[in-house]
């Protein structure tokens, strides 16, 4: 796979859809400066909207339109990018996603069906459906052209000028991570880190069993990086590169989630505040002189704080 | 007055004390793509901390220290100045600031008064204080330093490439506007504008009047905007520049936070959004092709949706 064509493919098609977002170098998120990307400014809130585009225009997508199983913010931007290109949409969310993101989704105007339970059970109705009525069904993570997406993050970062030696990146199914190696690959000596949950371990638990393995998912970043079981090109990518894993309990990103909101006014969900957690409680422990970014990338908190 | 000069001489002394704030365009809050400067990623949220880090690190200091009059946010500037340079602070605050605002100062370490009433009543007490103590008051607009820092804002952004023909920008006090005319006058063809809330009308009322006047105030934005009396020096700027008035309904600001959260997730106080009210409303109606710029001021809304 040439995952740098890929990418730039990728950026070519999604350009002009989805928002270029801004970059910042704080000084007051951790003792010496971090960048970071703030792409939960991204449409929908999330970075999933580069994957959604990249897919849906890079594919002949069917009469019968489109389906995705989402924990939220995968579904939210697969909504958005199916109205915007004129597509017809039916979207299975978990329970779990909450109704700040369940709302979201259903402001983009998608069919929505609410299934009980977790991110698997709306995973195998949405299959159902696709089987059923022919229609293409969008995977959130675990698809070339899915990764592809969300490779733009890491190249539209550099182009911003990057120069951190290392990448903190939130993982839940390991979409993004998996664009960021991927693009990484072919450039740079730059170091990426994958950060999880204690609770939503899927990434570190394959690796330690040396292949993907259902792991039990929980805690306050569940409905955005609970996937059950890693995405097979996240793990062939991190297994080559010998990415390292930062594991971080709840408390950290909770932390995280407020000194985003303190020091800068940006109020993220608990999954965008997953990587700087790992900086902030030593889950990641940087050498002397090392330059660090973080990547926050998803800002659909619930409550929504605007709600009515 | 060469403020070419002052503003130059404030970016030095502020440098690593405050943020570089970044910037984005928008293709989501408007019909056409607008620039935006998200100042209230600034240390405390707002602008305001440009200005007291310059007007503290340009004077000498008196031992009884500083004092300072403010609906919130050059309270809450000041005091994280004073904090972070050593110095003693004592802030008077108007009980319109409201709960978050004066939890934010308290935050910040200063000695805090809250003075029943407006920003008036708060202002009388700490020319009181200044003279029983000696300790030296900051000006929240109308004093050179202070404007001189919140010109930084301009050259800052223009650094970061702004090719917008036209910048609208948020007035109470009028420091932030004043410090981007007294920027502009030597630099650009740029044509500033201003944005007041039609119940905060200090800057339109003086200029229809010729001379600064006192105007009721209310409204959404009050505790921020709400100066009863625009500054000398804002008024001589503007009136030399031939400064266009935009003003807008509380409505509209309220629109304009709004978009800004459901679009780019940047949660934003009142204030903050008020120049963008301008825009969506027609208050502001741009030439076809005109590339509008918005300044994004101040984050800090009540309720802070964090709070305990």
């Amino acid at each position: 796979m040439d995952w740098t064509q890929q990418i730039e493919l990728a950026a070519g098609r999604i350009k002009g859809h989805v928002q270029v977002t801004p970059v910042m170098t704080s000084d007051a998120v951790w003792d010496s400066p971090v960048d970071l990307k703030l792409e939960q400014t991204q449409h929908m809130g999330s970075f999933k909207t580069r994957g959604a585009f990249n897919t849906l225009i890079g594919s002949d997508v069917p009469s019968a339109g489109i389906v995705a199983a989402s924990g939220g913010n995968h579904g939210a931007a697969v909504a958005y990018a199916a109205r915007s290109l004129g597509y017809a949409a039916r979207i299975f969310v978990p329970e779990i996603a909450g109704p700040a993101k369940i709302a979201l989704i259903e402001s983009a105007g998608a069919d929505l069906t609410v299934v009980p339970g977790q991110y698997a059970d709306a995973a195998a109705m949405a299959a159902e459906y696709e089987q059923k009525t022919g229609a293409m069904q969008v995977h959130p993570y675990d698809a070339q052209l899915t990764v592809a997406g969300q490779g733009t993050v890491l190249r539209e970062w550099e182009d911003q000028g990057l120069t951190a030696d290392t990448v903190l990146i939130a993982v839940g199914g390991g979409g993004l991570i998996a664009g960021a190696l991927a693009w990484a690959q072919g450039h740079s000596a730059r170091k990426i880190i994958a950060v999880e949950p204690e609770t939503c371990n899927a990434l570190d638990a394959a690796l330690k069993a040396g292949e993907p393995v259902d792991v039990p998912i929980s805690g306050v970043a569940a409905n955005a990086l609970g996937a059950r079981r890693i995405g097979s090109i996240c793990y062939d990518l991190a297994k080559a590169s010998g990415t390292s894993v930062a594991l971080v309990p709840d408390k950290a990103i909770e932390d995280a989630q407020s000194v985003l909101w303190r020091a800068h006014r940006q109020l993220v969900e608990p999954a965008g505040a997953c990587a700087l957690a790992a900086l902030r409680c030593g889950a990641y422990l940087p050498s002397a002189g090392e330059r660090v970014a973080v990547l926050v990338c998803g800002g659909n908190i619930a409550p929504d704080p605007l709600a009515n």
